[in-house]
């Protein structure tokens, strides 16, 4: 029974040799050919192997080889010319090189699958990308960096449940999101471990099967960006009128079609945003993998877009963040003026605690202070002697070297702490890995 | 401090007006450019309500519609320019129109922001995509529908777990597919409800700051290519070497570029992975929407993207599922070799309910003559009289009538079932449902 | 070769019968043991068609549904035992049934697989489920629109991106909350429709084999929580120091166990949170279902689970968002006092649209008188007659009536806006809904 | 305005001082007294510290760590005894420990916030279950790498896309699954550089606001299961009745209630299932950390139910993985009748490409030597002499020598290949691999 036939009885949509739509589906040119350069790279390489291997002689080699370069000229200029049929970026350099050198350009992937080739131009397509990515978060990091270190006298709240807490250093917080930005370096010790190509894989089935490598890396894309969109939802609280605690540049704020007074902070809700995308991909590509049966399936195709597009998102954000970090001005006086009293309650209760109060009582009744103030009406500071000594007879005069911002803070010089001493060695401390990671 | 100077202490990217990458980073029009013609059917719906306002004069209204209609002779041709500066489809046009029509074209969006128009471009645009999808729907639903009438009569294995169950006809089979194509017009009617603009926003914060419809088509999309994976999994299996029951047209299958003997089910793989793309776009966008404050933020741009790719990939799939559909050839024979005796296992144990057994107890008993078949190594038809009367004494001459696959199935005939009536009553509810579609 | 034989070449852990772990891992009475009213009340239903179908007697349907009606007073009563071997809550009903009756106990589920019990019965525990969570739903959303009624007087800022926007009715933020609590109502109809079994599956294999209503709700679960989680965003944002429009009751704060002073919104944290478990329940299931082949695979066991976690969760999280709606106090002076003429712009520009002025021109002309109160440091309604007719000659001396918050939310008195009568509708409209769901 | 007073307005569900749905929504000791352990020791620890910075006497110390011994000696037999009030494992041993040594309690958590507590034990208690996971997954590996030792000469059929490609050797499928299971070890190097504690937090605002170790371990696990999905994917196809490779262990399968002769692989669809609720987990905690203010909010909260939740699910998945493997039997006979001559088509390009014949081209010979095979119905190892030079000349009486499935896997012996000296090599680098982790 023919497919015409077999058709005719409940009227296929298609009823032909090849389906167009199916082709369509099928091909991948349009966003692999981004691969380009590896595919060449990859193909030079192993066609050295066959020389070796005695499979392509040495004029052979050298024919490939010239030709390879020759392709390479096209596309960097531009100039290649992708065919109907070019259904892959393999497809479509092996094709270029049949017409310039003819027959051998026919001995090139001798033994090698399709699958063999387009894993391997991944990952060396991916190790540049990594590359490029280390560089911009180094970038972020520096910018952070040594804005953290010009701006450590500014102090301003700490929030904890987006309430104040206590008193820290600007530099501390701008610190936090360096040290956040790092994560993602952690990915290229990893991936650059097993992309440096110096082992090999252990098993075939398992090497061309699998896309560790991928997952892995739209994993550490989700995880940057989310610690990116954190970063992002400070900035922004700090920019509301009612913070008022930064001013981001023009640069990366737009106005609003509507209303003539906005000034709104696109560039922070874009970065946001950006982490529920780069995670959809992740998620969708280990939904894809879930199940798999192992070998090649065409299922794996999906790596490709989900890939470029998380290493275009991850590059953006990363230069949008540094291009937000680096120009928004802050407002020394607003963010210090945040500061109050009540944020040295602990301060009250450590004031204890060195007098010998366990600390669990000392917090009781720094709370019960508290309360004073508030039932008065008045600022914790402005408690009266008397007032105190009702809560505590071991409040004394000496309570009045609490309320300060400044001493506060320098009580945290333990390493990680908020004490000038402690952001200097963070500061110094980045500054040198930063060094490290440029050599 | 001007932002240079400030600049200059960390050293950032980029110190200028507007930073390029933020443009682009905020550019929509690359993608957005597809709801062209929705955002003139818009506009045009939107003078008319400014004209009724009496804040356009007739005179503007006709200049304003005439302009548009022009544009939207543009767009069809191809012909339409995006210039620098055309950040989205919704500038572009109203920049367009102001080169056409002059200062009138400052008045078109009075009083309406951004965000309205977005929002009311992709309704429009939605509710159109799902009446294409829908239309390919039906085409998959009607091609299996007439398929399971015209193979009504080829029996096979029904599976569960994997592993052979119970004798079904192979149109079963084919209608439990149709049935889960269904769900995604549910989505139709729920989405074309709230699409039909007959009624209108009951709040108009909560209007413009959530994206339900878009997530809701989102989700729709996922549910619709899962089921899609399921039955491409079914296919895949069934056209294995080992199983045989079906081989797919050459034009929804490939070669390898390695092995020359293969032919890849490449088609059904794609089918199945597009799941977890899919869904992986209702992931991301859902993570995005996650604590969101109310109202319009940046971050609801991610809208686009995923809507448009969830569009195209579920149209691709489900019209290369209707041309698999409509293509593969089916082995009956191997199809009904594959029937064994021991699926009648259960008729066995049916039989002697029929004769007053409890079930659970005649099951127990079908299990021990399973249990003696297979110590015999013998299938479970060739039990002998004695081996059978044996494990029950209810066993007589009468139990020949179990070994009939055909009578088996025949049993089935409750609604739903695999009965050749319940079969044809089932195609015909389709056929008439289809019909009731197409009205 | 036997097990034992084989296990010694390689020491496996376990070399018995029946590996501990696997009958753990594969027993599910730990959490479907809350089904246990579901599945008598199948039963019982059950027995009644067997009777019908003469497949038990008369008087074996009574011995069945009065040994069923015992079981249920001893669940009831917390006395029902389960014992070793009881794997799932149908195994422990029917085990218990005939320690009760004896052996017509065997004939209870006569051509019912376990599949199909375990599916009925969680279709009849959501159905439930459901209208609990219907009321639960009904009940905050009342408490919404109540609140909305008493407090429609009180005016603050309306934000989009996390910037003052335009003044609004406080009302017009808690309804456009109230109705993004709807959409869950939705699920019910639709689940409602297909759990009322009025209706019956078309297709026996898509029936047993898909897990539709479990998805489905599981989704809206996310969608419904998805809404809150933006609410309670704006809740935490408005209970900052530096906003301080709204107190929370104690009943849903937490102090600090460090800070003495601090008073968390824990409440709305959690409520914030619950929506990645829930899309987490849906995303993992949803994953599961991804490429399993058609029928019953138990990868389908997953859906109990989620379906309770998301249950429970909803549930909790509702009844809090009811709790924290109906207690929190509002700061109704600070929120008025957050109004600035700066977010009078919109209304400047319409002051000239009215004077025939094109929108964007007039947009244009605000945004300089904008700038010209920045360039000045004063408010915009601090501009001189003289600066008002420096960047347009139409700014008379009326333009004062521009500079009222009140008149201002009064233009927006179309449906869905923010003037007095436009919330009156909406609160009305609501009211009437409701009073519609409770008959 | 009272709180009682505002109430009787909307009618709230709740008007008293504390919630108790808030409070249960709130608390965590259900879950978190697994960490009692923990707890304890981090105490334990800390308290040394204070002793140190003379912030407790020596006397104090001995007394909270001879309670806290006490304390661990409670929990060790099962006698610790929860209270109303104890909201978490901290305030539980803390409330305990108050009891047995009054005072000094209260001194035990100077300077310590709930939130640094939580974090030091959710690490510590982590730290022991990635030990548990790592001896779990060792366990699986030895198994597989045994009985790839001891199985080395059976051959099967290896698949791609779900159809026949290549002979290779079982234990080279085998080799592929242990490998697949390794990179869970790279978690375990990880996270013990983090948790061996052996370096401190650079940044103390990151160190409590960011929980990287736990989605990372969550990741970690989804990968995991993921790559155990895709074995039991591969298993469960090769225990159908159709391909019979492989049968369970009764121990690992059960029967069905409805149909007695089933034999379902239950195990394997359990493991299957599982990647999708791990993952569910890592996507809903993500989810939940998107856009988080810095620092603590009490949504990390969500952190403990998904790490514990994934620990147990990988714990079951990896024991059950291990039983299934070491005790399933194989049918040689059957897995090496599959193999077909059509495999053996890239071999006869091969011979071909030996003799100087380009790759591509040689690939287009063997396929049409498949064709002719396929028109004449004949298996491609029966094509007559005249048949093969048909198709080449250079196909001589020594193409013979391709028709051999042990000398074609043979082939295959570079590092990773199925030859029996690589499937040797990988055997013994496992092997070695293994020794070193059991140091």
């Amino acid at each position: 029974m023919a497919n015409t036939e077999v058709n005719k009885l409940w009227g296929g949509r298609f009823v032909g040799d090849t389906d167009p739509i199916m082709e369509k589906f099928n091909a991948s040119i349009a966003y692999d050919q981004r691969m380009w350069d590896a595919d060449i790279r990859g193909s030079k390489a192993y066609v050295k192997a066959l020389e070796k291997a005695k499979l392509v002689s040495t004029e052979e080699m050298e024919q490939i080889l010239n030709g390879m370069d020759q392709i390479h000229g096209e596309w960097s200029k531009g100039a290649f010319v992708i065919k109907a049929g070019d259904e892959d970026i393999h497809t479509a350099n092996e094709r270029r090189l049949k017409e310039l050198i003819g027959a051998p350009a026919g001995k090139l992937h001798t033994g090698r699958s399709r699958n063999d080739q387009v894993v391997t131009d991944m990952r060396l397509w991916l190790r540049d990308a990594i590359t490029t990515l280390t560089n911009d978060t180094l970038q972020l990091i520096s910018t952070m960096v040594e804005r953290a270190a010009a701006e450590i006298e500014v102090l301003f709240p700490g929030y904890t449940h987006m309430q104040r807490a206590q008193p820290i250093r600007w530099s501390h917080w701008i610190l936090s999101g360096a040290i956040a930005g790092t994560p993602f370096d952690i990915d290229r010790e990893l991936l650059q471990k097993e992309l440096a190509f110096d082992g090999i894989s252990l098993n075939s089935m398992d090497a061309t099967g699998q896309r560790d490598f991928v997952v892995e890396f739209l994993f550490w894309a989700s995880l940057c960006l989310t610690h990116l969109s954190k970063m992002a939802e400070d900035l922004m609280l700090y920019s509301t009128k009612e913070f008022s605690f930064i001013a981001l540049s023009d640069a990366y704020s737009t106005g609003s079609s509507l209303m003539p007074q906005k000034k709104n902070a696109d560039s922070l809700e874009l970065i946001r945003s950006k982490a529920g995308r780069v995670f959809g991909r992740c998620a969708g590509f280990m939904m894809t993998l879930k199940g798999l049966p192992s070998t090649y399936n065409k299922d794996l195709q999906e790596d490709k877009e989900a890939m470029f597009d998380c290493y275009d998102t991850v590059q953006a954000v990363l230069q949008v963040t540094t291009g937000v970090m680096s120009t928004l001005k802050i407002n020394q006086s607003v963010m210090e003026a945040a500061l109050s009293p009540d944020m040295l309650a602990t301060d009250l209760a450590y004031f204890l605690v060195r007098k010998g109060v366990p600390f669990r009582e000392a917090h009781g009744i720094s709370g019960k202070a508290v309360f004073t103030a508030e039932s008065k009406n008045i600022a914790l500071n402005q408690l009266t002697a008397e007032d105190l000594s009702a809560v505590s007879p071991l409040f004394g005069s000496d309570v009045s070297s609490v309320w300060d911002y400044r001493s506060s803070v320098e009580q945290y010089s333990a390493p990680g702490g908020t004490a000038k001493t402690s952001i200097t060695a963070q500061v110094e401390h980045l500054r040198t890995w930063l060094k490290k990671q440029a050599q």
